[in-house]
């Protein structure tokens, strides 16, 4: 019964509590710190858990309590956090599919599923070689304009260039200024590439992967599927936000038409990816704030760097129910069917990520005085990987930070871990008992 | 393809819009109100609807603008609705029992279900025998109270123990005096018949048919989810209220142990059934509320008087879940299976709930200024027929309370009858696509 819980991943949790215990140790040092004072043991464990999880929530200020030293080591702990998802997720997505797509194997245990070095290797290649290379070109650009907009010194252009793109590509969302990105609302030379990084950093690996290698034709389902809902989640938020603060007087209200545009399209994407922002979140009206809870909590592709139950989970409940409504016996999808089994798995994950969120919330409202509105905000922003903050997290007690570090680690290989355990097990029971149908309703 | 929305599911909504109009006509006569002047429409239809639905949010003090003649009215809508919810919900889940009985009459078409006249008059006779019985014996009990214990007339302690228990039973909780039960909190006599009658009430009636009338080894498997759900559920409310509660000045904090312990029972029984209310609930502390929010979400039993998604469907994702964690084949619970159909038409009537409230919750944050926690908690009350509120319904713009109304009528014959019409219909598409999965989580 516990056998898919062992095996690939175990894998997942086990790196990623080695890694932290190295980041922490690394910021727990006195030359990580601006102040070359020693920093907190929580402050250190929430800032790596922070940081390799992606979540990017932040204690202390990015750009002002961490030294040079303790941002390279949070920047490394970007791209180890964002490669080792990538690639971890990527091959246990490989062996679901391999199973799946071999019907001779569902009856060998899982044990027995021996992975294939080749494509661990070509999984591991493909993610290195993806990753840094949008990772080079988006830093470039910003490098440029940091250099030429801005009058930064060259070493400081490219290095501000290369930690933004990083925190970007990886779902991160820290910035090295204390205001985030407000200061750049209105210049798309630097909003434009953080979200065309976000936003193909938020994919996922699979489908970067198919979109780059095959022709349209040969696309997965579930490429098909998270193209257009991703696409289609960020347009919503992009929508909601330019509808709603449009006049407001602490957001979208100062700016000229232009500018709004681009605020509303950096504040629709960064829900659903890296959790930057250009405006002050806490001066958001709280339907734009629910909006981007539903966005956060959903996340971005699978296998991919952002956390949340992920657009495929998603859409297929939104399938599920839309077969059900048609009176269809089977769901069907784009020429497709989904198994009654892929169609649980959905719902498995996304419950349990309701319930993970409501419980989190439920915890932080009786142990703070803080109200629903931004208790919600902070801990959907956890569990999705956002990182976006209306600014409660650096005053929380210290239970309520390391239940914020507990939340971003599930949010993100909670779902990861728990839908391919699902996949990959042996089904136990194989008789049948009589049917009987409760109500519903 | 739409041929199950025509049928049956479509009186429930029709009887309902009758009604209405018969109620909102009469509340709107002079004769109605306490001042002898006509109550404007939108009041006279919001109250209509609240207390037919058994919503039981009010705009205005039931005791204070209602004339004698007003509150008849109402105790007949009550009546009217409750009777009417149950029936039809109860010949719906006959007829539903009865297709899933016979695999024969799955191939025939939805139409040509005939409804046999004895199981209707069967029926009925049981709603209104059952109904009348238990709250003819509350209303004795609370009339004995009141004209023992506050000393009211003898025919005044009638009529309000008659008012109580039937807003009790119909799961309504709209009550004669301006503090709702407040001024009851500590009075068993009052608030132990109210609790009872209110669960008993929402219990729904195919299960009340089923304690009454079967041995217990021959309950459905609907009955046999219902009981200890629907009772887990109050026990899990009532144990949030006293912790969460317990020392908090404008609750519980002021009571003796034992008075906290009944107002604890009294608040964590009232979200799952009839509402009403012995401390100001705009007192509560968030984590309350938010709780409160999860229970008045799942309502109470199936064809039964309360709102919500139903105990059933909230009980069936549970064991989707559970089914899919122990790595089994299909969800087996206690000895019965349960088929992918129902479990899709839960997850359809849950996400077709979340769905509902997030909107109307966005359309309120958007068009008022009150926070998500108050907002929330007006909506998932109206939704689950609960109408215990924070206070702000009478605060809303017309928009906002028109709106509401809408909610009440969705929650109230939403789910049963969106659950029916999934249930009561030709299956379309007969062919099956090839299988393919995309990645969950
Ligand atoms: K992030
Ligand atoms: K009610």
């Amino acid at each position: 019964m516990i056998t898919g819980w062992r095996h690939p991943a175990r894998l997942v949790v086990l790196a990623f509590l080695a890694a932290t215990a190295a980041g922490t140790a690394l910021l727990t040092l006195p030359v990580a710190a601006e102040s070359g004072r020693s920093t907190g043991l929580v402050t250190a464990l929430f800032t790596t858990v922070s940081g390799i999880t992606g979540a990017g929530l932040a204690v202390v200020g990015t750009g002002s309590h961490w030294s040079l030293f303790g941002e390279v080591v949070l920047l490394a702990l970007f791209q180890v956090g964002g490669f080792g998802i990538m690639t971890v997720a990527s091959v246990l997505a490989l062996l679901i599919s391999n199973r799946l797509g071999l019907a001779m194997q569902l009856t060998v245990k899982t044990e027995t599923n021996t992975l294939d070095l080749g494509h661990v290797r070509r999984v591991v290649a493909g993610v290195v070689s993806i990753s840094l290379t949008i990772e080079a070109v988006a830093a470039a650009v910003l490098a440029l304009r940091f250099w030429l907009g801005y009058g930064h010194g060259a070493g400081r252009a490219v290095y501000e260039g290369v930690f933004h793109s990083v925190s970007a590509f990886n779902s991160v969302g820290l910035a090295l200024y204390p205001d985030n990105l407000v200061r750049f609302a209105t210049d798309p030379w630097i909003c434009l590439p953080i979200v065309a990084v976000a936003v193909i950093g938020g994919l996922g690996f699979p489908v970067m992967f198919e979109l780059l290698r095959r022709h349209r034709r040969r696309w997965s389902l579930h490429t098909r599927i998270t193209v257009p809902v991703y696409l289609g989640l960020m347009a919503f938020g992009t929508l909601a936000v330019l509808l709603v603060e449009w006049g407001r007087p602490g957001t979208l209200g100062p700016h000229g038409v232009g500018d709004k545009l681009l605020v509303g399209l950096f504040h629709g994407t960064m829900p659903s990816t890296a959790g930057f922002n250009t405006v002050d979140v806490a001066q958001l009206q709280p339907a734009t704030l629910l909006v981007n809870n539903v966005l956060m909590f959903i996340g971005g592709g699978s296998a991919g760097t952002t956390g949340g139950i992920k657009v495929t989970t998603f859409a297929l409940l939104a399938f599920v129910m839309l077969a059900e409504v048609r009176a269809e016996p089977s769901v069907h999808v784009m020429g497709r069917r989904l198994s009654a089994d892929v169609q649980r798995q959905a719902v498995t994950v996304a419950l349990f990520g309701v319930g993970i969120v409501v419980t989190a919330t439920l915890v932080l409202l009786t142990t703070t005085s803080f109200s629903l509105d931004v208790v919600l905000f902070e801990t959907t922003s956890a569990f999705g990987g956002v990182g976006m903050s209306t600014g409660i997290t650096p005053n929380l007690p210290m239970t309520g930070q390391l239940l914020l570090v507990v939340l971003m680690f599930i949010g993100r290989v909670g779902p990861i871990t728990l839908a391919s355990a699902l996949a990959l097990r042996e089904r136990r029971r194989r008789y049948e008992l009589p049917e009987e149908r409760p109500l519903v309703g």
